[in-house]
Parts: structure tokens; C-alpha cells; sequence
């Protein structure tokens, strides 16, 4: 059977082992080539190939529930769906999503694109069957690296607690997150994974019976009988912990084999209350390269198959801001051993691995843990030490509260690095990092800036790691650089709230932050060559903001222009407007910026341009707003 | 020794145990007055007396650091620590904080107001200290229901992964948090906690020597021989899972009983790496009437000492906000099935218990895991489950990236009831509900409200379940409505994004949102005393913004006012401002709410004060803005 005839999961369920083998097959070679064309997760996927398939056999995807934590793992299960067809759009503008996406497909039953969240809404889902009294399967599935996730521990905590509740929590353990896995649970997981369940307690039982005081080194027939029949007695300890906690443990089981797969959850589906079936698997399975590698290839740009090796981009591009924040940051931290690095299971994203394999000691990867990660910092800063916690801008929604109530209510020295803020491009609604300027500039005590290119971020950097009277935020987005050359030594911290003029004019004025600088010089030109001269205004910081530089242009110019990178409701333009009116100036002012609406997966050129946010955009909707565009021409001069 | 003669922890050293439980007396004497006289936290502190004085013993407070998670049973430890003199300005205006915070005191090594941050923030410490080649005590102590928070666990499977980090977490166990727990980690502790150590295991052991196919129903003498040989071998599996977690575990501990105490931390203190002390308490030790009612005497109003009876309010008051949200909800469900009330760990506080009372099958306390409760909710809600969830606004930072990525990224049918939104009074900074108008306004595919008074919030709940068009969010203050007459039936919905016209004027047009319509009438006839005459719109939706209604008013008062409970940065005014700028409607604005700073605690009178916002004050502030109050007298008519 080809892999485009299967339009429905249930269609497994005729299928031979043989036959499912061959499916697996197909998965993983229309898996690779997308990835390796378009992009995407590679290493997720190609380990639990043969646990959807598995699983699917097993279910009844008309009737039951399937939640994939983080969703990165489930081209698969897209490719089973009746997305085959259009699986070479993965990731493109209209295209099939990275993740998985409800309105996408009727057997998606779950969106998600963060960590830790499938098995609270499994038992959501499974209290909404029991309460309406019908009858069928919920299944999370969820990797031993989103297990450290609070939230997964908490859902386990609440589902350990309803023994009536039917619930079936499949472990993806492939000993990793996005980089090693860190923690006691993982290395728990690890121990179990790795023995043979019968071995397990049968070598420690060995050593109990010879500590017996009757017993001495050697067993009699008789004891070594009594240690067999102890040894059964031992197995269900294998998942000791899970018990523990109120779940049936199945496993571990051979992530790749199917008959054994299939036999451990049909049994495991007969078993009443909450159970979790342990699945060892190999995260990049099937293609050498990536089972070598697997922080590598967990996700990848365009790649060779053959070679593994990434398709080099046609130009050389400028460094990206995550690897010139890394390097900045460990050059700070050579010369100050108080400065340690915090990431949440993130090193080679925040670009973190430079401090790591340099200042090992300076480092900390706490997994994927954002509240601990912040509280975590807040303890160091009390003790003197300057923690710079750098986090995706929509990952550190995740320690929200922590940010508030463990650093800003103590004034507490953090630094905080939002890398992808803003649009973030193939990823989607769930990492874009559009909310930070509006959920951080509301909380006192915190200084919130964005530099305008990757040298104002070197500097920035030195601001953020001297500053000490509260804490301080940078965003910046994901990709390269400008392209402006970067400052080797030199750097100097900028004064907290001032901004800087770029150009001069008198017939507008533009505020751009962080990423929109550029475009608000673009837009400048455009403008001029209309006959309209704007000044330009890198803002640099939305709190404070420097309304000594804004406040007396705004009144003298007249117009204003705002312009961010992030949601329009209470963000960078909202803070302007309120700025204004506090002192009174009643100006027009127009904000450039990402409306109220969810910003869907293409480039990050592609979207800005369907928001109206491209330079040549802004510039024709300025000319529209405020002055009589028909009757500017573009002036002679510029022609 | 009297109490009052300890000024500093390390006095403890030198004494006797006689004279440590007489010290133990009197905390518990002044802990009980101070709170019959202004009310606080009783339960709490009274049961975690003796562990104070013990854990105290064993340190060096001017070295070591203590986290107490949540802070609301530190009284002892306040009481220890110089604040004995002082302490009956507790929870009052500049006196004594109701939790732990940096700026009151130097052994207040971290603040604290919510759950589960105690670990992560001593295992910062522990790693600053390490970092810094110092040599200190890092200790937190968490109760066992704020171990079910994510956070926690997150920290503690980072600290269980760190075998030379020195940490010990004291585990108050009083099988409570504010009401009983929730979870599987609970029943664990609880197991562990009510057995013998050595009971503990050779039950089971018993029991599986019988299943061994050569032994039968009865032990030989030579089998029970072996079996209680197995029983001291099995004593270490008492807290096998918490070991398997990395921790050295050590426990059960009699709470109550100091030489038992101390012993244990002493043995405690030598062990290097992650250690867990299980100290098992009693709430409300030793005032038989909280110990009997550990849910009612976990915080407490001013009450009679003999009787234990709350002292009567001096005139009836209206009905709490929570109760009538409650009621009301409570209602609704008995005519719908679908509706579930979510709690985490709060049903007497959001009133959820009546809920629970009447119709506990849909009803759901997580515990203390805000994330998982949202996530959760989202679950119910892709199954048709009407989800309410009832979490205070400042808990509900806890789970802001499970609203934003479980919730309003899918669109699901969510409705948030944030209690305690706005000015809470004598809980202080952590407790403040200041930011959820800008944190939630922000995302798209949420409805944002606030009624006006008791009767609107009935309307608001039908409200809040009949939307299903995505989320929806409604906010209310902490304490008593204000006293308008509760609607018995013919609750109707109140149409999304419609506010309404309160009072009419030319001069000025007052824009109130939730508790602020009220003293935007009460401003009105302030300056109608002046002869300004206002129209006031209670606003309800601070989104979607009723514009149809607002816009031609400001454009033709052309002078605005906003009144709200929150945040000034980003919030209701906020969104005002860029509504008008959205419709080019160029007129001066005045925005009242909570500028840009913590709130202490103090009664929300005091605090609104303090800030300017007591109607008169925010009249005179008008009078002083728009109109030439001195030119302005009250008008002859009014006198």
C-alpha cells in the first residue's frame, strides 16, 4: 500500500506487521525528503515513526483522542492524516504547519508548539467523556524532556489522583529534550530505560539477600529459589515511582518494534485509570546521520541527504543575533566570574552552547523549566550573582508570574534576553514572539529595551549585565543581523532611557523600536522621495521612554509614526500615546504594528507584508493618513 | 527568657529545651492574640512553631539563608527576628507585612505571597554560594500542598540532578494546603507519613512472601526469620521515591516534638547534597479549635480567642463578589451539565464551594497548579464542557502561556474569573491584582469585562458561559459588593462590547471600568457641585471597546477621563487612548488608575488614597486639569 492512499489513520487497522513496516518505511522517506527541502523537525519525527503507527492501530481516531506534546514530532502522524499530498508545503506560507494546528485537521485534537502541555489537556478531555458519560480513548504523548516541564508533573500529580479516570500517557523517552535532557526525573527514566525489566531489581535484590546476617556470600539452592520467585515479585518496581504517583507502568518497550509496540498498548488499553507506557526510542531513527547527532538534527535548515550537511545560503549572511548576544555575553562573562548564563533546555537555540563550552561553570541549563529557571535566578541575584536568563520571548510567558512576583515585586537585578521576539516565521501562531513589550512594560521595576541592529545589541548586552537596580529586559528577533559591522571591543553600556536621533525632518516624525529602526529609515526615504522629510527616532528603550527626545519633537513636528514589532494593544506605540497625553501633547499619532489577530506560519517577510508592515506599506499608508498622497509626487530630486 | 528579649535567631543557641518550648509557648500566645486582633494567617504559623525553633537551632541566621515558601507562616520566624514589639501593626498600613519581604527585614532572605517558589529560589542561592566559593546553609521550607505546584517539582528534579549542590528542602507536611490536597504526590507523603518506618514496607513484604509459590497462606519460622531480616533492608524505601529523585531523605519527624527536631536537622545538615527533611505537622497547632477546623482557620478575620467565632461586622454588609459569583454560577450549572467549576486549591476563597457542595461532579480542584488547571479547561472545552475557571488575578500570571498557547491560540471556550482583581488590601504586593487588563487585552480571541457592582457581575456570568466564540475573562474585586439588590431570576446576557450610559453632561465625558463606575458617578456629582455636569459610561468591555458608544460622546464632550483598578501601562485607559487615536478623535484625555509602582498593604481605602484615587481626589484632580476650578464654585442650586 503507497503512504498517499492512507487518507485515514484507520486504515492501519487491516495492515500486517509487514505491511506496517512498509508504511514506516514510506513515512520516513517522504519525512526526509520534505525536511531536507523545506526544512523543519527532523530528529522528533523520524523516532516515533513507528509509535504513531503503532498506536494508530490500536486506536480509533474517529472516536478517540490524541494529544502530541509540543507537536513537533508528529509528521508522522500528518502523514497519516491526509496530508501527504500537501506535505511538500510544510512550513510555507498556506502551507501544511510544523505543528500540529486543530484547524488544520479534524485529527489534529490538540494544538501546541510549547513543552509539557499534553497531558492536562488529555485529562481535560477524558473528564469532559466520563462527565458527558461517553466512552472513548485519550492518549498524551509526550517526551522525557517536556516531563521536566512543572506543568506535565502537575498534570500527572491531578491524574494520579483520579483512579477512575481512563488515561493513557505514552512516555516518547529518547533520553533527550532539544539538548540532553537535564534532571533527577530524567535520570530516573534513564535507569529504567536501560535495564532489562526482570535485571532490574533482581541485581539489587542479589545484594539485599547476601546482606542478609544468615544469609553471607553465597546462596543455598534454596535461597536462590526464593530470590526467583522474589525476582517476579520485583518486576512491577520497574516503574516504582509511577506507581507511586497513580499510574499502571508498561515498559520499557522497544520504540521501534512494532509487534511489541502494538501488544503493550492493546494491553495497556484494557487497564482501568490513568497508565503510561514507557517507549524507548531513538530520536532521529532510521537516518545515520541524525541518530549520530541529535542535538543537531533535532531541527534543520534545507539540507544534502546524502552528506547531512546544510545547503549553504547563496550570499554569506550577517552572524545571527543569538550567536553575537552569546559571544558578547562570554566575553562579558570572561572577565566577571558572576555572571552565569540560564537557559531552559535552549543551549543551541539562545546560542548559550558558546558560554557553555567556554564557562562551563557560568552555564546552567535547568531543562525545560521556565518558572524554575527565573525564581532560580532571583535566588542567584539575592546572592549577588548577575544571572541573564535568556528565553524565547514566548517561552517566558511560561514564567509570567515569576517575573512579577519573584524579581520585579524584589527589585531583583535579573537580566532577561528575549531572543524571537517578534515574527518568528515558519513556526507559527505559537512562537511568535508578539506579546513581550505589552506583558513586561506594565510591571514596575523593570526596564524593557530593544536594540535597533547586533552592534546596539553588543551594547545593550553591557547595559543589561551593569545594570542593577531592578530588572531589565532585551528583545531581539530571531535570524541575522542587518548586516552592520559589529564592534570587537569598545562597547559601552547605553544610558537607561535615552534614545537617539537618526535623521532629520521636519514633516513627521518616526519612532521605530527595536527591529522597526531600519524599517522606519526606509520608510524615511520613501517618504523623501515624495517630498516628505521625516526625522527618525531609534527609541531603543519603551520603559523608560525618552520623552525628552520624543516629547519636544512630537509637539514641534506634529505628526507622530510609531513602529514595533510586537502586538498593537499596550505595546510600544500604546506607550507613546500614553506618554503623550501625560504631557499633554495632542498630536495624530499612527502605530505601526501587529493588529489583533493571530500571525499564521510563512516568512517572515511574507507575513509582515500581509499585515500591512513591509517599509513600502507603511510608507504609502503614512502618505494616506497624513499628508494628501495624490498630490505629492515623488520629487524630481530622487529621480 | 521573654519573647520579646529575642532580637535576633541566633539567641535560640544557647538555650535548653525547656526553655525552647517555653519559647515555643509564647509564639504561639502573641501568633494567636495578634491575629484575633487584626486578622491573618492562623493555621499556618501556629503549626510550624516548633520547626521554626528547631530549624533555627541548627543554623547560623547570619550565614545561612532561609526561603519559606509563601511566607504566610512566617510569623514565628517574624517573631524570632525582631518584629516582636511591632507586631501588632500586622497586616496594617506601614506595619508589619502579612508575608516575608527583603525590604522589612535582613532575615528575610526571600519574599514570597505565592506557592512553590521556595525551592527554586534556595537552590539559586545554594549555586550563588557555590559559584562564589562561599560556605553557607541554603534551606527552603514548602508545605506539601505548594508541592503540588509545577514550579516545585520543576526544581526539584534540577536540584536531585546536582548531587554536590548543599540544599535542604524542609517539607512541612500538614496534609493541607488551604484546603485539603490534591494529587497523587499528596496521598504518597500522606502514605509515608502515617506509617511506622518500618510498618511501612514489611505489610507489603508480607504480603508478596505469601504470593511465592513455595510458601502458602503461613510463614515458617525460618521464613518469618527471613522476612524480618527483609524488613530492615526495606526501611530506606520510605522515601524511595524521593530518593530515586536524588534527594537523601530523612523522616517522617514528629513536627511538634523539638529534641526530635533538632536531632534531625543536626544528622541533616552533615549530609552533602540534595537532603528532604519530612517534618509532619498539625495547622493549627495548638488551638484546638483551628486544629479541628483546618480549612475555616487557615486565614482568619478578627475573631474571639475563647469562642473562636469571627467578631460580627458593626453594620450588615452586601454580599462578597465571590459568593454572588458564586451563587450564580452554582445556578446555571443545575440547569447545565456541561458547566464545570475550576479551582486551584481555592474553593473557599473563590467561592467555589458552594459549587462543590451542590454539585460536586462538576466541580474540579487541581490543587495548586494554575497551569495545569488552564490547560486542562482547554481539554474539557475541545470536548464541550463549558470550563469556568475561578483563579484570583494574580494567581492567574501562574498560567499566561496557557491562556495565550492553550486557549486563545485555538480559540476555546474558556471563561476566566478573575477574583481579587484590582486593590486587595492587607495582603500586600504579591496579592495585588494590578496587571490583568494589560496582560490579557494583548491576546487575541479574548472578551475582556468588568461589571460595575454585584447584580452586573449575574449578568456577566450568563454572559461569560453563553460566549463560545473563544475566551472570555471577567474580573472583580476582593470583598463585598456594593450593595445593590441582587437579581433573584431573569439574568440576561449582557450583548459583548456594550457598555451604557450612566449619567448625562456636556462638560466632561467619564469613562469607568468594573469598581471604578461607582466613583465615577460619585466624581460626577462632585463636580456637578461645581457646576460641571458629566455624562459617565460604565464601560464593561475593555475589549471589544464599545467605540459606537464612546467615540461620538468624546468627540463631541471633547474632554475624556478614564477610571480603572490596574495598571495605568497598558490597561483600560490604555486601550481608550488607542481607540480614540484608531478613529483620529484628537482630544485631551486624563487616565486614573495605579501608576507605575508596587502597593503595599493597607485597606484598599488607604491604599486608593495613597494614590490618589478616592473620588474626591480624583475630582479635585479634574477640577485642576480641565476646568479653572478656583473661577468654578459649587453651584447655588446644589447648596
Amino acid at each position: 500500500m503507497h503512504l498517499s492512499e492512507i487518507t485515514h489513520p484507520n486504515q492501519l487497522h487491516g495492515l500486517s506487521i509487514r505491511q506496517l513496516e512498509d508504511v514506516a518505511r514510506q513515512i520516513r522517506e517522504k519525512h526526509l525528503e520534505t525536511v531536507a527541502t523545506s526544512g523543519g523537525h527532523l530528529g522528533p519525527g523520524l523516532g516515533v515513526v513507528e509509535l504513531t503507527i503503532a498506536l494508530y492501530q490500536t486506536l480509533d481516531l474517529d472516536r478517540d483522542k490524541v494529544t502530541w506534546d509540543v507537536g513537533h514530532q508528529a509528521y508522522p502522524h500528518k502523514l497519516l492524516t491526509g496530508r501527504y499530498n500537501d506535505f511538500d508545503s510544510l512550513r510555507q506560507k498556506d502551507g501544511v504547519a510544523g505543528y500540529l494546528k486543530r484547524s488544520e485537521n479534524k485529527f489534529d485534537h490538540f494544538g501546541a508548539g510549547h513543552a509539557s502541555t499534553s497531558i492536562s489537556a488529555a485529562l481535560g478531555m477524558a473528564m469532559a467523556r466520563d462527565a458527558k458519560g461517553e466512552d472513548f480513548k485519550c492518549v498524551a504523548i509526550i517526551g522525557d524532556g517536556a516531563l521536566t516541564g512543572g506543568m506535565a508533573l502537575e498534570a500527572i500529580n491531578h491524574a494520579g489522583h483520579l483512579p477512575h479516570t481512563n488515561l493513557m500517557v505514552v512516555l516518547n523517552d529518547n533520553e533527550m529534550s532539544i539538548s540532553p535532557n537535564v534532571g533527577a526525573i530524567s535520570r530516573y527514566l534513564n535507569k529504567v530505560r536501560l535495564s532489562d525489566p526482570v535485571q532490574f531489581l533482581s541485581d539489587n535484590l542479589e545484594e539485599q539477600f547476601k546482606q542478609l546476617p544468615f544469609v553471607g556470600e553465597s546462596l543455598t539452592p534454596e535461597m536462590e529459589r526464593l530470590k526467583e520467585g522474589m525476582k517476579r515479585l520485583a518486576v512491577p518496581k520497574v516503574g516504582a515511582v509511577i506507581e507511586e504517583l497513580g499510574f499502571k507502568y508498561f515498559g520499557p518497550v522497544d520504540g521501534h518494534n512494532l509487534e511489541e509496540l502494538i501488544s503493550t498498548f492493546k494491553q495497556a488499553h484494557k487497564v482501568p485509570g490513568p497508565v503510561l507506557v514507557h517507549v524507548a526510542t531513538v530520536k532521529g531513527k532510521g537516518y545515520a546521520i541524525a541518530e549520530k547527532d541529535r542535538v543537531g538534527y533535532h531541527a534543520q535548515s534545507p539540507f544534502n541527504l546524502a552528506t547531512g550537511k546544510a545547503i549553504p545560503a547563496t550570499k554569506p549572511k550577517p552572524p545571527k543575533y543569538c550567536k553575537v548576544f552569546a559571544d558578547t555575553l562570554t566575553t562579558l562573562a570572561e572577565n566577571d566570574p558572576n555572571i552565569v548564563g540560564i537557559t531552559a533546555a535552549m543551549a543551541t537555540g539562545t546560542g548559550l552552547d558558546i558560554l557553555q563550552r567556554k564557562l562551563p561553570k557560568q552555564y546552567v541549563d535547568v531543562g525545560i523549566a521556565e518558572q524554575h529557571a527565573i525564581t532560580l535566578a532571583a535566588g542567584m541575584a539575592c546572592e549577588g550573582i548577575k544571572p541573564v536568563a535568556a528565553i524565547y520571548s514566548t517561552f517566558l510567558q511560561r514564567a509570567y508570574d515569576q517575573i512579577i512576583h519573584d524579581i520585579c515585586i524584589q527589585k531583583l537585578p535579573v537580566f532577561f534576553c528575549l531572543d524571537r521576539a517578534g515574527i518568528v516565521g515558519a513556526d507559527g501562531p505559537t512562537h511568535q514572539g508578539m506579546y513581550d513589550i505589552a506583558y513586561l512594560r506594565c510591571i514596575p521595576n523593570i526596564v524593557v529595551m530593544a536594540p535597533k541592529d547586533e552592534a546596539e545589541l553588543q551594547r545593550m548586552v553591557v547595559t543589561g549585565i551593569n545594570y542593577n537596580d531592578g530588572a531589565i529586559a532585551m528583545r531581539y528577533p530571531r535570524g541575522n543581523g542587518v548586516g552592520v559591522p559589529l564592534m570587537e571591543e569598545g562597547w559601552e553600556a547605553i544610558e537607561i532611557g535615552k534614545g537617539e536621533i537618526l535623521r532629520s525632518g521636519d514633516d513627521l516624525l518616526l519612532v521605530g523600536y527595536g527591529t522597526q529602526v531600519y524599517p522606519a529609515l526606509q520608510v524615511a526615504e520613501i517618504l523623501s522621495e515624495h517630498g516628505i522629510e521625516a526625522t527618525v527616532i531609534n527609541a531603543r528603550f519603551v520603559k523608560p521612554l525618552d520623552m525628552d527626545l520624543i516629547a519636544p519633537l512630537a509637539k514641534q513636528i506634529g505628526k507622530v509614526v510609531t513602529m514595533e514589532e510586537g502586538c498593537l494593544m499596550g505595546g510600544f506605540g500604546s506607550a507613546v500615546l500614553e506618554a503623550l497625553q501625560e504631557q499633554d501633547i495632542l498630536v495624530p499619532v499612527k502605530r505601526f504594528g501587529v493588529p489583533d489577530r493571530l500571525v499564521d506560519h510563512a516568512t517572515p517577510d511574507e507575513s509582515k507584508a500581509s499585515l500591512g508592515l513591509s517599509s513600502p506599506q507603511m510608507a504609502e499608508n503614512i502618505l494616506n493618513t497624513f499628508f494628501d498622497s495624490k498630490k505629492k509626487e515623488p520629487s524630481v530630486v530622487s529621480q
